[in-house]
């Protein structure tokens, strides 16, 4: 299998994703790269790791993942292969692969410590085609996480990855992300509203609103048809989003707007009384 | 043939696109995967429709074509696949594949229903990963548009994706685009001057200004050199452009500015009395 | 080898780079397209010189590059193809390949004449397409440069691509580019300062303001840890860049706006009396 994925904040500007390409290339001539984006913004971890664990789910078994969004490039953090049942992922061990670690099942990591399988000349500003893309470029002809360094059981996880059941049974979240339609996506889960808790008693809290109904799809008795007044119109709701996450949506206008959310910010879901 | 070209209008920075192509992949992992562009503006079928015409002509024989701006996902919009001599193409039925209907000679038209082919739990809000990007995998790797679902003859339209004949003789045209420079790309063809209303003896009304000569590109006579007056710099003039249809263009200038057009509106080509 | 890299300033909305692509891959179905950067500000020959020459070295030998910042196109401009040891270059002769040829080593420049490689009916306003895209199908299909037109010898260079030498042995230099960060890199290279002006005697001087001390990595001593007192942390500093040259930098600020610098001035290196 000879999938490459890309996630950079590189941006499509400057020479450093087209530089990337070129090192992997030169290491696995057959490999098929894929951009995922390469316009996450500059050094935001979170909003990388979201991007990144949304989009690979899709892809066939074997493809290994490139996410570089690297703030601490040169400094003593550490490179890192992550191996999961499918797939592959080298990066940064800055939480880049919070959502990963969370969600995979089981997985393992590496650190990149073997230099053989690196770029000659590693400088020490630009990882991302010094050692990420070679490594990448070894792994995608068949070389084993094992020989590209020790196992570490220290990763760097994310922060609010996935939310805390608290001890009344409630859950405290957080959006970890607001789309460009002004969705709310929060880091719940389907397991996460399973049991006592679930879809049909859940209250969401967020910013001292309410949110209290589920959709299956976004325009359903949303669409100002008969049966939704102008006051149910407005009205947030939560829906299953193509991630797999919850989310808190308005039909046709944004909920973050109208909530005054913010992405990392908190909300609580409680059992109806 | 495993060459997909992707035309949406997700933009680059979402996971949206980087979920596709893994969905496609996932289906046939030797496609060859072309973006063509994913800044459509976000619910623009006429834009999406002109740009996945003007790109695809040049692609060799077999390739498919998906495209995906799809204002009415999750309503009762179709999912279609065309096939005209040349390509297949893939996406919603609402007017995107348009000019293709008109240029491409004879086509077929396929109604998507076999879900065999769709990705396992299809999402309300994400037919482009779930729905197109798995059927275009199953047409690269050979099976046949009648497998997927019923044909159909009722396909969605796209107005003004040809000129209307008058009883006159005269055109009823218009401005499908206007590009980065400016020139004004018209939705007529070479076909439609030929015979009694040809290169030699259109005019050409904008907004009540008149097109009268045609150049072959776009610095001919108009540089500024000798025999050319400042007034004759100032003249917009009708050239054929790169995607085989009549452009009006001003050298060096934009078209669209100094004739006020806009996209969408009507002109219309009469013969010289 | 079938790797063919582009790299213009044809932006990624319009139709233009995705009919480059299927024209490309109308000659040879099995080249794999690597996209380095479409975003080259319009018309810049100089930046997309600079950005070509710094993606480019990364590649495998024999991977074709395609480079097409073409303001003159339909005038007097020849279109070139460039043979390096490693590499072939395909675009028009106006300086985009300057930095490769002061870097290459020994290169070979032919005159694309021979229309037997075009797209048939070539416009006089796409090249890209119509020359360039095709030319690159032959490259990668392994047509040698010399059946494309015949060698010569005046193509356009680039002003300033490599320093000037004056007699008193310093360097009359220039800033070639400012990235995002505001780090201004230069046209000095390694091989530019050995003997007897070299990095540890080295003055340069930017407006006024002298830069006399090199730095291995952006972080070295100016962390703001011990070591760095408030002034240290403002004074611009030496590196040598992933480009390979010489780049003028500011912990954690923008050295341009620091020192006013502009792309295109020149700078002086002096040795330190």
């Amino acid at each position: 299998m000879h999938i490459v994925t890309l996630l950079t904040d590189f941006g499509e500007t400057d020479y450093f994703v087209g530089a990337m390409k070129g090192a992997l290339l030169s290491v696995n001539p057959e490999a098929k790269i894929v951009d995922i984006t390469h316009d996450v913004p500059a050094h935001d971890i979170e909003a990388g790791a979201f991007t990144l664990f949304a989009a690979c789910e899709t892809f066939p078994k074997g493809t290994t993942h490139v996410a570089v969004v690297d703030p601490g490039v040169g400094s003593e953090r550490r490179a890192i292969v992550v191996e999961t049942k499918d797939h592959l992922f080298v990066g940064p061990d800055n939480g880049i692969f919070g959502y990963i670690y969370e969600r995979a099942g089981e997985y393992r990591v590496f650190h990149l410590t073997n230099e053989e399988f690196f770029r000659r000349d590693v400088s020490s500003t630009f990882h991302g085609r010094d050692v990420f893309a070679p490594v990448a470029g070894a792994l995608s002809l068949g070389v084993s996480p094992e020989k590209l360094g020790p196992r570490i059981s220290d990763e760097e996880r994310l922060e609010r990855a996935k939310p805390i059941r608290l001890a009344d049974g409630s859950l405290e979240a957080a959006i970890i992300h607001i789309d460009r339609f002004g969705n709310c996506i929060t880091n719940i889960s389907r397991a996460d509203l399973q049991g006592s808790l679930d879809e049909e008693n859940a209250r969401i809290a967020v910013n001292g609103r309410e949110v209290k109904s589920f959709r299956r799809f976004f325009a359903e008795g949303g669409s100002g048809e008969a049966g939704e007044d102008a006051c149910e119109r407005k009205t947030p709701f939560a829906i299953w989003g193509s991630a797999g996450l919850l989310e808190i949506a308005l039909n046709l206008d944004s909920a973050a707007r109208s909530l005054e959310a913010r992405r990392g910010q908190t909300i609580r879901v409680t059992r109806a009384s």
